[in-house]
Protein backbone atom coordinates (compact mmCIF):
# COMPACT_ATOMS: atom_id res chain seq x y z
CA UNK A 1 0.00 0.00 0.00
CA UNK A 2 1.14 3.50 -0.94
CA UNK A 3 -0.97 5.18 1.59
CA UNK A 4 -0.07 6.34 5.22
CA UNK A 5 -1.30 4.00 7.54
CA UNK A 6 -2.23 7.70 9.12
CA UNK A 7 -6.09 6.52 8.01
CA UNK A 8 -5.94 2.80 9.61
CA UNK A 9 -5.30 4.29 12.49
CA UNK A 10 -8.79 5.22 12.85
CA UNK A 11 -10.22 2.05 13.27
CA UNK A 12 -10.86 0.45 16.73
CA UNK A 13 -11.18 -2.95 14.96
CA UNK A 14 -9.76 -3.32 11.49
CA UNK A 15 -10.08 -6.69 9.19
CA UNK A 16 -6.79 -8.82 9.79
CA UNK A 17 -6.14 -10.47 6.53
CA UNK A 18 -3.06 -12.29 7.65
CA UNK A 19 -4.46 -13.56 10.64
CA UNK A 20 -4.30 -17.43 10.37
CA UNK A 21 -6.90 -20.00 10.05
CA UNK A 22 -9.09 -16.85 7.56
CA UNK A 23 -7.55 -17.70 4.47
CA UNK A 24 -5.98 -20.88 2.84
CA UNK A 25 -3.85 -21.61 -0.11
CA UNK A 26 -5.75 -23.88 -2.38
CA UNK A 27 -4.10 -25.16 -5.72
CA UNK A 28 -5.93 -24.13 -9.22
CA UNK A 29 -5.10 -24.38 -12.74
CA UNK A 30 -5.49 -20.94 -14.75
CA UNK A 31 -6.73 -20.76 -18.57
CA UNK A 32 -3.02 -21.27 -19.53
CA UNK A 33 -3.06 -25.08 -17.93
CA UNK A 34 -0.12 -23.72 -15.76
CA UNK A 35 -0.79 -24.85 -11.96
CA UNK A 36 -1.03 -21.36 -9.61
CA UNK A 37 -1.79 -21.18 -5.87
CA UNK A 38 -4.52 -18.78 -4.98
CA UNK A 39 -5.27 -17.31 -1.55
CA UNK A 40 -9.23 -18.35 -0.44
CA UNK A 41 -11.02 -17.13 2.69
CA UNK A 42 -12.47 -20.09 4.74
CA UNK A 43 -15.60 -21.24 5.51
CA UNK A 44 -17.23 -23.33 8.49
CA UNK A 45 -20.17 -23.81 10.69
CA UNK A 46 -20.42 -22.30 14.26
CA UNK A 47 -23.94 -23.41 16.14
CA UNK A 48 -25.28 -20.90 18.35
CA UNK A 49 -27.04 -21.87 21.82
CA UNK A 50 -29.15 -19.78 23.80
CA UNK A 51 -28.78 -21.37 27.75
CA UNK A 52 -29.72 -24.85 26.68
CA UNK A 53 -31.01 -24.15 23.70
CA UNK A 54 -29.46 -24.94 20.14
CA UNK A 55 -30.57 -22.10 17.91
CA UNK A 56 -28.97 -21.74 14.33
CA UNK A 57 -25.96 -23.20 12.81
CA UNK A 58 -24.07 -20.27 10.65
CA UNK A 59 -21.15 -20.35 7.80
CA UNK A 60 -18.50 -18.13 9.04
CA UNK A 61 -15.24 -17.40 8.18
CA UNK A 62 -14.45 -17.99 11.91
CA UNK A 63 -13.63 -14.41 13.60
CA UNK A 64 -15.34 -13.08 16.51
CA UNK A 65 -17.40 -16.27 17.16
CA UNK A 66 -19.02 -14.20 20.39
CA UNK A 67 -19.80 -10.78 18.77
CA UNK A 68 -21.83 -13.08 16.35
CA UNK A 69 -23.27 -15.21 18.50
CA UNK A 70 -24.45 -12.11 20.64
CA UNK A 71 -25.44 -10.24 17.47
CA UNK A 72 -27.39 -12.96 15.98
CA UNK A 73 -29.82 -13.50 18.87
CA UNK A 74 -29.86 -9.72 19.27
CA UNK A 75 -31.00 -8.68 16.04
CA UNK A 76 -33.09 -11.64 15.78
CA UNK A 77 -34.69 -10.38 18.87
CA UNK A 78 -34.30 -13.64 20.92
CA UNK A 79 -31.96 -11.21 23.23
CA UNK A 80 -33.53 -8.29 24.18
CA UNK A 81 -32.05 -5.40 25.58
CA UNK A 82 -33.23 -5.88 28.91
CA UNK A 83 -31.69 -9.70 29.04
CA UNK A 84 -28.50 -9.87 31.35
CA UNK A 85 -25.98 -11.57 29.28
CA UNK A 86 -24.27 -13.26 31.80
CA UNK A 87 -21.46 -15.47 29.97
CA UNK A 88 -19.92 -16.29 26.07
CA UNK A 89 -18.74 -19.20 25.84
CA UNK A 90 -16.71 -20.43 22.59
CA UNK A 91 -15.81 -23.76 21.91
CA UNK A 92 -13.24 -23.71 19.19
CA UNK A 93 -13.41 -27.63 18.91
CA UNK A 94 -16.97 -28.48 18.70
CA UNK A 95 -17.60 -24.77 16.56
CA UNK A 96 -19.78 -23.67 19.41
CA UNK A 97 -21.24 -20.24 21.08
CA UNK A 98 -22.77 -20.27 24.38
CA UNK A 99 -24.75 -17.39 24.99
CA UNK A 100 -26.11 -17.51 29.22
CA UNK A 101 -28.77 -14.64 30.55
CA UNK A 102 -29.22 -14.00 34.03
CA UNK A 103 -32.60 -15.46 33.64
CA UNK A 104 -33.73 -18.17 30.93
CA UNK A 105 -35.24 -15.78 28.21
CA UNK A 106 -38.66 -16.38 27.07
CA UNK A 107 -37.69 -16.90 24.16
CA UNK A 108 -37.14 -20.56 24.72
CA UNK A 109 -41.07 -21.01 25.27
CA UNK A 110 -41.75 -18.71 22.68
CA UNK A 111 -39.96 -20.87 20.33
CA UNK A 112 -40.68 -24.37 21.51
CA UNK A 113 -44.38 -22.87 20.97
CA UNK A 114 -43.81 -22.19 17.40
CA UNK A 115 -41.45 -25.30 16.50
CA UNK A 116 -44.78 -27.16 17.41
CA UNK A 117 -46.70 -25.55 14.58
CA UNK A 118 -43.82 -24.53 11.72
CA UNK A 119 -41.45 -26.95 12.35
CA UNK A 120 -38.11 -24.48 11.68
CA UNK A 121 -37.71 -20.65 12.99
CA UNK A 122 -36.86 -19.11 10.04
CA UNK A 123 -40.17 -17.94 8.93
CA UNK A 124 -41.08 -16.61 12.32
CA UNK A 125 -37.75 -15.25 13.08
CA UNK A 126 -38.15 -13.12 9.86
CA UNK A 127 -41.76 -12.36 11.42
CA UNK A 128 -40.40 -11.31 15.04
CA UNK A 129 -37.70 -9.18 13.74
CA UNK A 130 -40.48 -7.07 11.56
CA UNK A 131 -42.24 -6.81 15.21
CA UNK A 132 -39.26 -5.45 16.27
CA UNK A 133 -39.75 -2.54 14.43
CA UNK A 134 -43.23 -1.38 15.59
CA UNK A 135 -42.67 2.18 17.33
CA UNK A 136 -39.34 2.61 16.18
CA UNK A 137 -38.17 6.02 15.78
CA UNK A 138 -34.70 6.59 14.35
CA UNK A 139 -32.83 10.27 15.20
CA UNK A 140 -32.27 12.94 12.74
CA UNK A 141 -28.67 12.17 12.68
CA UNK A 142 -26.98 14.43 9.45
CA UNK A 143 -24.95 12.77 6.49
CA UNK A 144 -22.67 15.08 5.13
CA UNK A 145 -22.41 14.38 0.97
CA UNK A 146 -18.73 14.12 1.91
CA UNK A 147 -18.62 11.46 4.34
CA UNK A 148 -20.36 9.00 1.98
CA UNK A 149 -16.96 9.50 -0.43
CA UNK A 150 -14.52 9.74 2.31
CA UNK A 151 -15.88 6.28 3.80
CA UNK A 152 -16.02 4.63 0.36
CA UNK A 153 -12.25 5.44 -0.16
CA UNK A 154 -11.27 4.77 3.03
CA UNK A 155 -13.33 1.98 2.99
CA UNK A 156 -12.10 0.45 0.00
CA UNK A 157 -8.61 1.28 0.68
CA UNK A 158 -8.46 -0.61 3.81
CA UNK A 159 -6.60 -3.70 3.96
CA UNK A 160 -8.80 -6.76 3.66
CA UNK A 161 -9.71 -10.38 3.50
CA UNK A 162 -11.45 -8.90 0.21
CA UNK A 163 -8.71 -7.30 -1.01
CA UNK A 164 -6.33 -10.48 -0.47
CA UNK A 165 -8.70 -13.08 -1.14
CA UNK A 166 -12.19 -12.05 -2.14
CA UNK A 167 -15.51 -13.79 -1.99
CA UNK A 168 -16.65 -12.15 0.99
CA UNK A 169 -18.65 -9.16 2.62
CA UNK A 170 -17.71 -6.38 4.12
CA UNK A 171 -20.03 -4.48 6.77
CA UNK A 172 -18.17 -1.02 8.90
CA UNK A 173 -19.38 0.52 11.92
CA UNK A 174 -18.99 4.60 11.09
CA UNK A 175 -19.29 7.98 12.85
CA UNK A 176 -19.06 10.86 10.24
CA UNK A 177 -16.13 9.82 8.60
CA UNK A 178 -14.15 8.36 10.46
CA UNK A 179 -14.73 3.67 10.04
CA UNK A 180 -14.81 2.51 13.51
CA UNK A 181 -15.26 -1.06 13.26
CA UNK A 182 -15.00 -3.50 10.14
CA UNK A 183 -16.35 -6.87 10.27
CA UNK A 184 -16.13 -9.12 7.19
CA UNK A 185 -17.70 -12.95 6.82
CA UNK A 186 -18.78 -14.76 3.84
CA UNK A 187 -22.62 -13.87 4.35
CA UNK A 188 -22.98 -10.43 4.63
CA UNK A 189 -25.05 -11.00 7.73
CA UNK A 190 -23.07 -12.61 9.90
CA UNK A 191 -21.07 -9.38 8.99
CA UNK A 192 -23.10 -7.17 10.86
CA UNK A 193 -23.84 -9.49 13.21
CA UNK A 194 -20.61 -9.35 14.55
CA UNK A 195 -20.81 -5.54 14.33
CA UNK A 196 -23.93 -5.45 16.51
CA UNK A 197 -22.47 -7.80 18.62
CA UNK A 198 -19.57 -5.61 19.44
CA UNK A 199 -22.28 -2.95 19.94
CA UNK A 200 -24.22 -4.99 22.75
CA UNK A 201 -20.64 -6.10 24.77
CA UNK A 202 -19.20 -2.37 24.54
CA UNK A 203 -22.61 -0.33 25.19
CA UNK A 204 -22.03 1.76 22.04
CA UNK A 205 -25.24 3.22 21.28
CA UNK A 206 -26.59 3.29 17.24
CA UNK A 207 -28.02 6.73 17.05
CA UNK A 208 -24.98 8.71 16.02
CA UNK A 209 -23.71 6.12 13.45
CA UNK A 210 -23.30 4.71 10.14
CA UNK A 211 -23.16 1.61 8.39
CA UNK A 212 -21.66 0.89 5.47
CA UNK A 213 -22.01 -2.45 3.43
CA UNK A 214 -20.42 -4.12 0.42
CA UNK A 215 -23.47 -5.84 0.09
CA UNK A 216 -26.89 -5.30 -1.50
CA UNK A 217 -29.65 -3.27 0.33
CA UNK A 218 -32.09 -6.05 0.70
CA UNK A 219 -34.92 -5.94 3.34
CA UNK A 220 -32.94 -8.12 6.24
CA UNK A 221 -30.06 -5.54 5.98
CA UNK A 222 -32.47 -2.91 6.15
CA UNK A 223 -34.28 -4.37 8.89
CA UNK A 224 -31.07 -5.53 11.17
CA UNK A 225 -29.44 -1.58 10.95
CA UNK A 226 -32.74 -0.26 12.11
CA UNK A 227 -32.93 -2.47 15.08
CA UNK A 228 -29.39 -1.89 15.85
CA UNK A 229 -30.36 1.89 15.91
CA UNK A 230 -28.48 3.01 13.39
CA UNK A 231 -30.55 5.40 11.29
CA UNK A 232 -27.89 5.75 8.00
CA UNK A 233 -27.07 3.02 5.71
CA UNK A 234 -24.71 3.14 3.08
CA UNK A 235 -23.55 0.14 0.40
CA UNK A 236 -21.56 0.11 -2.86
CA UNK A 237 -24.26 -2.32 -3.81
CA UNK A 238 -27.67 -2.00 -5.64
CA UNK A 239 -30.95 -2.68 -3.25
CA UNK A 240 -34.30 -4.54 -3.88
CA UNK A 241 -37.72 -2.96 -4.08
CA UNK A 242 -38.74 -4.33 -0.49
CA UNK A 243 -35.03 -2.71 1.05
CA UNK A 244 -36.12 0.46 -0.18
CA UNK A 245 -39.42 0.53 1.03
CA UNK A 246 -38.89 -0.97 4.89
CA UNK A 247 -36.38 2.05 4.89
CA UNK A 248 -38.81 4.68 3.88
CA UNK A 249 -41.62 3.18 6.17
CA UNK A 250 -38.67 3.64 9.31
CA UNK A 251 -37.48 6.49 8.32
CA UNK A 252 -34.16 5.25 7.70
CA UNK A 253 -31.70 7.02 5.13
CA UNK A 254 -30.73 4.20 2.10
CA UNK A 255 -27.79 5.10 0.15
CA UNK A 256 -26.96 2.56 -2.57
CA UNK A 257 -24.52 2.59 -5.53
CA UNK A 258 -22.09 4.63 -3.73
CA UNK A 259 -18.75 4.78 -5.71
CA UNK A 260 -16.26 7.32 -5.91
CA UNK A 261 -18.46 10.94 -5.81
CA UNK A 262 -22.11 8.70 -7.15
CA UNK A 263 -24.85 7.88 -5.08
CA UNK A 264 -28.52 6.97 -5.27
CA UNK A 265 -30.10 8.32 -1.82
CA UNK A 266 -33.42 6.04 -1.74
CA UNK A 267 -34.83 7.48 1.28
CA UNK A 268 -34.67 9.67 4.28
CA UNK A 269 -33.32 12.29 1.89
CA UNK A 270 -33.96 14.91 5.01
CA UNK A 271 -30.83 13.82 6.65
CA UNK A 272 -28.54 14.53 3.41
CA UNK A 273 -26.50 17.82 3.42
CA UNK A 274 -25.17 18.70 0.54
CA UNK B 1 -29.70 -5.37 -28.58
CA UNK B 2 -27.18 -5.68 -31.32
CA UNK B 3 -27.49 -9.35 -31.72
CA UNK B 4 -28.96 -11.97 -33.46
CA UNK B 5 -31.90 -13.42 -31.66
CA UNK B 6 -30.78 -16.73 -32.86
CA UNK B 7 -28.56 -17.37 -28.96
CA UNK B 8 -32.12 -16.70 -26.75
CA UNK B 9 -33.90 -19.16 -29.18
CA UNK B 10 -31.01 -21.42 -27.35
CA UNK B 11 -33.29 -21.43 -24.33
CA UNK B 12 -36.19 -23.64 -23.35
CA UNK B 13 -36.48 -20.97 -20.17
CA UNK B 14 -35.35 -17.70 -20.22
CA UNK B 15 -35.13 -14.66 -17.93
CA UNK B 16 -38.54 -11.94 -18.54
CA UNK B 17 -37.60 -8.80 -17.26
CA UNK B 18 -40.15 -6.90 -18.99
CA UNK B 19 -42.75 -9.63 -16.65
CA UNK B 20 -45.08 -7.42 -14.28
CA UNK B 21 -44.60 -7.34 -10.40
CA UNK B 22 -40.74 -9.06 -11.40
CA UNK B 23 -39.52 -4.81 -10.43
CA UNK B 24 -40.87 -1.71 -9.40
CA UNK B 25 -39.74 1.70 -10.08
CA UNK B 26 -38.62 3.51 -7.18
CA UNK B 27 -37.75 7.35 -6.79
CA UNK B 28 -34.54 8.23 -5.94
CA UNK B 29 -32.05 10.80 -5.90
CA UNK B 30 -28.86 11.61 -6.87
CA UNK B 31 -25.16 13.27 -6.10
CA UNK B 32 -26.25 15.94 -8.23
CA UNK B 33 -29.48 16.16 -6.40
CA UNK B 34 -31.87 15.56 -9.29
CA UNK B 35 -34.63 12.82 -8.50
CA UNK B 36 -34.71 10.02 -10.41
CA UNK B 37 -36.58 6.93 -11.31
CA UNK B 38 -34.82 3.24 -10.65
CA UNK B 39 -35.84 0.08 -11.59
CA UNK B 40 -35.33 -2.29 -8.78
CA UNK B 41 -36.42 -6.01 -8.42
CA UNK B 42 -39.01 -7.52 -6.22
CA UNK B 43 -38.24 -9.33 -3.38
CA UNK B 44 -41.61 -10.72 -1.16
CA UNK B 45 -41.73 -13.97 1.33
CA UNK B 46 -43.08 -17.32 -0.12
CA UNK B 47 -44.02 -20.16 2.50
CA UNK B 48 -43.14 -23.56 1.39
CA UNK B 49 -45.32 -26.12 3.33
CA UNK B 50 -44.54 -29.84 3.10
CA UNK B 51 -47.95 -31.79 3.46
CA UNK B 52 -49.71 -30.24 6.59
CA UNK B 53 -46.08 -29.34 7.57
CA UNK B 54 -44.69 -25.48 7.29
CA UNK B 55 -40.85 -25.96 6.54
CA UNK B 56 -39.59 -22.71 5.80
CA UNK B 57 -40.27 -18.50 4.41
CA UNK B 58 -38.03 -17.59 1.58
CA UNK B 59 -37.47 -14.12 0.15
CA UNK B 60 -37.81 -14.30 -3.39
CA UNK B 61 -38.82 -12.13 -6.44
CA UNK B 62 -41.58 -14.35 -6.93
CA UNK B 63 -41.74 -16.05 -9.76
CA UNK B 64 -41.81 -20.00 -10.42
CA UNK B 65 -42.26 -20.55 -7.02
CA UNK B 66 -43.93 -23.79 -7.47
CA UNK B 67 -40.02 -24.78 -8.57
CA UNK B 68 -38.49 -22.77 -5.88
CA UNK B 69 -40.77 -25.38 -3.14
CA UNK B 70 -40.04 -28.46 -5.45
CA UNK B 71 -36.33 -27.89 -5.91
CA UNK B 72 -35.54 -26.43 -2.36
CA UNK B 73 -37.25 -29.25 -0.71
CA UNK B 74 -35.21 -31.71 -3.01
CA UNK B 75 -31.73 -30.51 -2.38
CA UNK B 76 -32.89 -30.01 1.32
CA UNK B 77 -32.93 -33.75 1.51
CA UNK B 78 -36.62 -33.72 2.44
CA UNK B 79 -38.16 -34.82 -0.82
CA UNK B 80 -36.15 -37.80 -2.01
CA UNK B 81 -36.31 -39.72 -5.65
CA UNK B 82 -38.49 -41.64 -4.86
CA UNK B 83 -41.15 -39.95 -3.40
CA UNK B 84 -44.41 -39.40 -5.67
CA UNK B 85 -45.01 -35.78 -5.35
CA UNK B 86 -49.28 -35.43 -6.11
CA UNK B 87 -49.37 -31.93 -6.48
CA UNK B 88 -47.88 -28.23 -5.68
CA UNK B 89 -50.55 -25.81 -5.18
CA UNK B 90 -49.30 -21.89 -4.93
CA UNK B 91 -51.56 -19.78 -3.42
CA UNK B 92 -50.47 -16.13 -4.31
CA UNK B 93 -52.66 -14.08 -1.75
CA UNK B 94 -51.20 -15.52 0.94
CA UNK B 95 -48.14 -16.41 -0.22
CA UNK B 96 -47.71 -20.36 0.12
CA UNK B 97 -46.58 -23.18 -1.89
CA UNK B 98 -47.81 -26.83 -0.57
CA UNK B 99 -45.88 -29.53 -1.85
CA UNK B 100 -48.25 -32.64 -1.49
CA UNK B 101 -46.76 -36.24 -1.67
CA UNK B 102 -48.57 -39.96 -1.96
CA UNK B 103 -47.74 -40.75 1.10
CA UNK B 104 -46.08 -38.40 3.94
CA UNK B 105 -43.14 -37.99 4.21
CA UNK B 106 -40.77 -40.09 6.58
CA UNK B 107 -39.32 -36.43 6.73
CA UNK B 108 -41.58 -35.61 9.21
CA UNK B 109 -41.09 -37.36 12.24
CA UNK B 110 -37.49 -36.63 11.72
CA UNK B 111 -38.46 -32.76 11.34
CA UNK B 112 -40.39 -33.36 14.81
CA UNK B 113 -37.83 -35.06 16.12
CA UNK B 114 -35.04 -32.87 15.44
CA UNK B 115 -37.11 -29.86 16.57
CA UNK B 116 -37.61 -31.05 19.56
CA UNK B 117 -33.51 -30.70 20.79
CA UNK B 118 -32.77 -28.19 18.65
CA UNK B 119 -35.46 -26.12 17.98
CA UNK B 120 -34.96 -24.80 14.17
CA UNK B 121 -34.28 -27.13 11.66
CA UNK B 122 -31.44 -24.95 9.73
CA UNK B 123 -28.64 -26.30 11.15
CA UNK B 124 -29.74 -30.34 11.12
CA UNK B 125 -30.86 -29.55 7.45
CA UNK B 126 -26.93 -28.84 6.71
CA UNK B 127 -26.15 -32.34 8.02
CA UNK B 128 -29.52 -33.66 6.01
CA UNK B 129 -27.58 -32.41 2.60
CA UNK B 130 -24.00 -33.27 3.58
CA UNK B 131 -25.48 -37.00 4.50
CA UNK B 132 -26.79 -37.03 0.74
CA UNK B 133 -23.27 -36.87 -0.71
CA UNK B 134 -22.40 -40.03 0.88
CA UNK B 135 -21.40 -42.59 -1.99
CA UNK B 136 -22.58 -40.04 -4.24
CA UNK B 137 -19.93 -40.71 -7.81
CA UNK B 138 -20.42 -38.19 -10.33
CA UNK B 139 -19.94 -38.95 -14.26
CA UNK B 140 -17.44 -38.49 -16.30
CA UNK B 141 -18.69 -35.61 -18.16
CA UNK B 142 -16.00 -33.84 -20.59
CA UNK B 143 -16.30 -29.69 -20.72
CA UNK B 144 -14.50 -27.88 -23.43
CA UNK B 145 -12.70 -24.99 -22.68
CA UNK B 146 -14.52 -23.25 -24.93
CA UNK B 147 -17.56 -24.44 -23.95
CA UNK B 148 -16.69 -21.80 -20.84
CA UNK B 149 -15.84 -19.56 -22.89
CA UNK B 150 -19.09 -19.53 -25.48
CA UNK B 151 -20.95 -20.14 -22.04
CA UNK B 152 -20.25 -17.11 -20.42
CA UNK B 153 -20.92 -14.79 -23.28
CA UNK B 154 -23.71 -16.14 -24.00
CA UNK B 155 -25.24 -15.71 -20.78
CA UNK B 156 -23.88 -12.09 -20.21
CA UNK B 157 -25.49 -10.39 -22.87
CA UNK B 158 -28.92 -12.68 -22.74
CA UNK B 159 -31.81 -9.96 -21.19
CA UNK B 160 -31.99 -10.36 -17.77
CA UNK B 161 -33.56 -8.72 -14.69
CA UNK B 162 -29.96 -8.24 -13.68
CA UNK B 163 -29.20 -6.33 -16.75
CA UNK B 164 -32.32 -4.23 -16.55
CA UNK B 165 -32.44 -3.87 -12.62
CA UNK B 166 -29.13 -5.47 -10.78
CA UNK B 167 -28.77 -6.33 -7.27
CA UNK B 168 -29.77 -10.12 -8.25
CA UNK B 169 -28.17 -13.48 -9.10
CA UNK B 170 -28.28 -16.04 -12.28
CA UNK B 171 -28.24 -19.60 -12.49
CA UNK B 172 -27.91 -20.92 -15.76
CA UNK B 173 -28.74 -25.11 -16.37
CA UNK B 174 -26.69 -25.43 -19.70
CA UNK B 175 -25.89 -28.48 -21.76
CA UNK B 176 -22.11 -28.36 -23.65
CA UNK B 177 -22.27 -24.99 -24.93
CA UNK B 178 -26.27 -24.68 -24.87
CA UNK B 179 -27.90 -22.43 -22.42
CA UNK B 180 -31.22 -24.41 -21.36
CA UNK B 181 -32.76 -22.56 -18.44
CA UNK B 182 -31.91 -19.35 -16.67
CA UNK B 183 -33.15 -18.72 -13.25
CA UNK B 184 -32.88 -15.59 -11.20
CA UNK B 185 -33.54 -14.43 -7.52
CA UNK B 186 -32.73 -12.19 -4.53
CA UNK B 187 -30.47 -15.46 -3.13
CA UNK B 188 -28.26 -17.22 -5.38
CA UNK B 189 -29.93 -20.39 -3.20
CA UNK B 190 -33.44 -19.87 -4.82
CA UNK B 191 -32.36 -19.79 -8.51
CA UNK B 192 -30.61 -22.80 -8.15
CA UNK B 193 -33.37 -24.65 -6.65
CA UNK B 194 -35.70 -23.47 -9.13
CA UNK B 195 -33.35 -25.21 -11.47
CA UNK B 196 -33.88 -27.87 -9.25
CA UNK B 197 -37.23 -27.97 -9.07
CA UNK B 198 -37.57 -28.02 -13.11
CA UNK B 199 -35.32 -30.66 -13.42
CA UNK B 200 -37.49 -32.57 -10.72
CA UNK B 201 -40.44 -31.72 -12.87
CA UNK B 202 -39.65 -32.61 -16.59
CA UNK B 203 -37.68 -35.77 -15.50
CA UNK B 204 -34.19 -33.79 -16.49
CA UNK B 205 -31.05 -35.60 -15.55
CA UNK B 206 -27.89 -33.88 -14.33
CA UNK B 207 -25.46 -36.50 -15.61
CA UNK B 208 -24.49 -34.62 -19.03
CA UNK B 209 -25.38 -30.80 -17.88
CA UNK B 210 -23.00 -27.86 -16.76
CA UNK B 211 -24.53 -25.43 -14.29
CA UNK B 212 -23.52 -21.48 -13.91
CA UNK B 213 -24.13 -19.27 -11.65
CA UNK B 214 -23.44 -15.62 -10.62
CA UNK B 215 -22.76 -16.29 -7.61
CA UNK B 216 -19.94 -17.27 -5.48
CA UNK B 217 -18.81 -21.04 -4.86
CA UNK B 218 -19.82 -21.19 -1.48
CA UNK B 219 -19.99 -25.10 0.56
CA UNK B 220 -23.77 -24.80 -0.13
CA UNK B 221 -23.43 -23.98 -3.95
CA UNK B 222 -21.20 -27.10 -4.33
CA UNK B 223 -23.28 -29.38 -2.08
CA UNK B 224 -26.28 -28.72 -4.07
CA UNK B 225 -24.69 -29.26 -7.59
CA UNK B 226 -23.75 -32.58 -6.48
CA UNK B 227 -27.14 -33.55 -5.40
CA UNK B 228 -28.89 -32.63 -8.12
CA UNK B 229 -26.26 -34.81 -9.90
CA UNK B 230 -24.46 -32.09 -12.08
CA UNK B 231 -20.70 -32.52 -12.71
CA UNK B 232 -19.39 -29.57 -13.52
CA UNK B 233 -20.01 -25.80 -11.88
CA UNK B 234 -18.71 -22.40 -13.02
CA UNK B 235 -19.32 -18.95 -11.45
CA UNK B 236 -17.57 -15.36 -12.79
CA UNK B 237 -17.35 -15.06 -9.23
CA UNK B 238 -14.90 -16.43 -6.33
CA UNK B 239 -14.96 -19.53 -4.05
CA UNK B 240 -14.54 -20.35 0.03
CA UNK B 241 -11.87 -23.09 0.68
CA UNK B 242 -14.69 -25.26 1.60
CA UNK B 243 -16.62 -24.95 -1.31
CA UNK B 244 -13.54 -26.14 -3.15
CA UNK B 245 -12.79 -28.71 -0.74
CA UNK B 246 -16.29 -30.18 -0.87
CA UNK B 247 -15.66 -30.30 -4.94
CA UNK B 248 -12.20 -32.05 -4.56
CA UNK B 249 -13.53 -34.61 -2.36
CA UNK B 250 -17.30 -35.41 -4.39
CA UNK B 251 -15.08 -35.30 -7.93
CA UNK B 252 -17.40 -32.28 -9.12
CA UNK B 253 -15.20 -29.76 -11.74
CA UNK B 254 -15.27 -26.03 -9.84
CA UNK B 255 -14.59 -23.31 -12.53
CA UNK B 256 -14.21 -20.66 -10.56
CA UNK B 257 -13.59 -16.56 -11.99
CA UNK B 258 -14.75 -17.26 -15.58
CA UNK B 259 -14.55 -14.01 -17.35
CA UNK B 260 -13.89 -13.60 -20.93
CA UNK B 261 -10.73 -15.91 -21.69
CA UNK B 262 -9.68 -16.57 -18.24
CA UNK B 263 -10.96 -19.00 -15.14
CA UNK B 264 -9.58 -20.59 -12.71
CA UNK B 265 -9.79 -24.66 -12.75
CA UNK B 266 -9.96 -25.46 -8.91
CA UNK B 267 -11.03 -29.23 -8.90
CA UNK B 268 -11.66 -31.91 -11.20
CA UNK B 269 -9.40 -31.08 -13.79
CA UNK B 270 -9.53 -34.63 -15.39
CA UNK B 271 -12.84 -33.46 -16.91
CA UNK B 272 -11.27 -30.05 -18.94
CA UNK B 273 -10.70 -30.70 -22.58
CA UNK B 274 -8.13 -27.99 -23.51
Amino acid sequence: MQMSTAVFDEYIIAPDPEREGLTRVVQAMDASGEPRELRVVEERPLTIYLNRREIVTAMTIGDYPEYLALGFLSNQGMLSATDTVTRVDYDEEVATVVVRTAEETDHEDKLARKTRTSGCAVGTVFGDMMAGLEGLTLPATPLREEWIYALSEKINRTPSLYLAAGAIHGTVLCEGDRPLVYMEDVGRHNAVDKIAGWMRSEGVSGEDKILYTTGRLTSEMVIKTALMGIPILISRSGFTAWGVEIAQEVGLTLIGRAKGKRYECLSGAERLQR
